[in-house]
């Protein structure tokens, strides 16, 4: 399959929909439909998970009701199966916590005329103390 | 290609070996090796850079002379193709500038008994203030 020529546009539009659905705590179980019942990966501050279910536990078990979100950087690049590699910077705030700075990784394969997240890596505040 | 078991040990191995020659100006040069002549890509800071000759010209621009690096942190996941998916967090330091935090993501893909990176993303500072 060759690069998707879109790779910018659509990593772009990806990064809004997911944080979309993922910020509200009343959709972000509809996440289930991005990740492959076993060929999805995630990372989650350093925990490895396999598969939409074990993935959803996790996201469901998070707490914080509210979240205020920034995005300072999403970088693309096309895939050479046709898929899209996208890394987010950015901030968040939960709750009444502190602004922590986050990055996530995305890897987006091609299925049907859309597309489904194989990997994903989250961390968290890792650089706050220089 | 199966996943690939050993894909903790080859992120970690491959992040130390990489950084060990970037960091000392007289090997940079040897970074070549590890990019395809086109099939590889890099994104420097938000500039997109596709093919060893072009990220070479990028990385033998660099005009520092010392780099102090720490790593604080190294995920990395096993693809469905055989390749490592590979997110590095860090701070650096160059020269006499103050230290910087940076993130860089890898995708390593096999190539005979060894791997090249098909795809790297860099991003420093980006989360100085908050």
């Amino acid at each position: 399959m060759a690069l998707n020529p879109q790779y910018e546009a659509i990593g772009k539009g990806f990064v809004q929909q997911y944080y979309a659905v993922f910020d509200d705590p009343t959709q972000r179980g509809n996440l289930v439909n991005l990740y492959g019942a076993e060929n999805s990966f995630m990372t989650f501050e350093g925990t490895q998970l396999q598969g939409a279910a074990k993935i959803m536990e996790k996201l469901n078990s998070l707490q914080f009701q509210k979240i205020n979100r920034i995005i300072t950087g999403v970088d693309s690049q096309p895939m050479f199966d046709g898929g899209i590699l996208i890394n987010v910077l950015g901030r968040l705030q939960t709750d009444e916590d502190p602004p922590h700075p986050f990055c996530q990784i995305f890897v987006l394969k091609p299925l049907g005329t859309s597309f489904y997240v194989q990997h994903d890596i989250f961390r968290l505040g890792i650089h706050d103390s220089v």
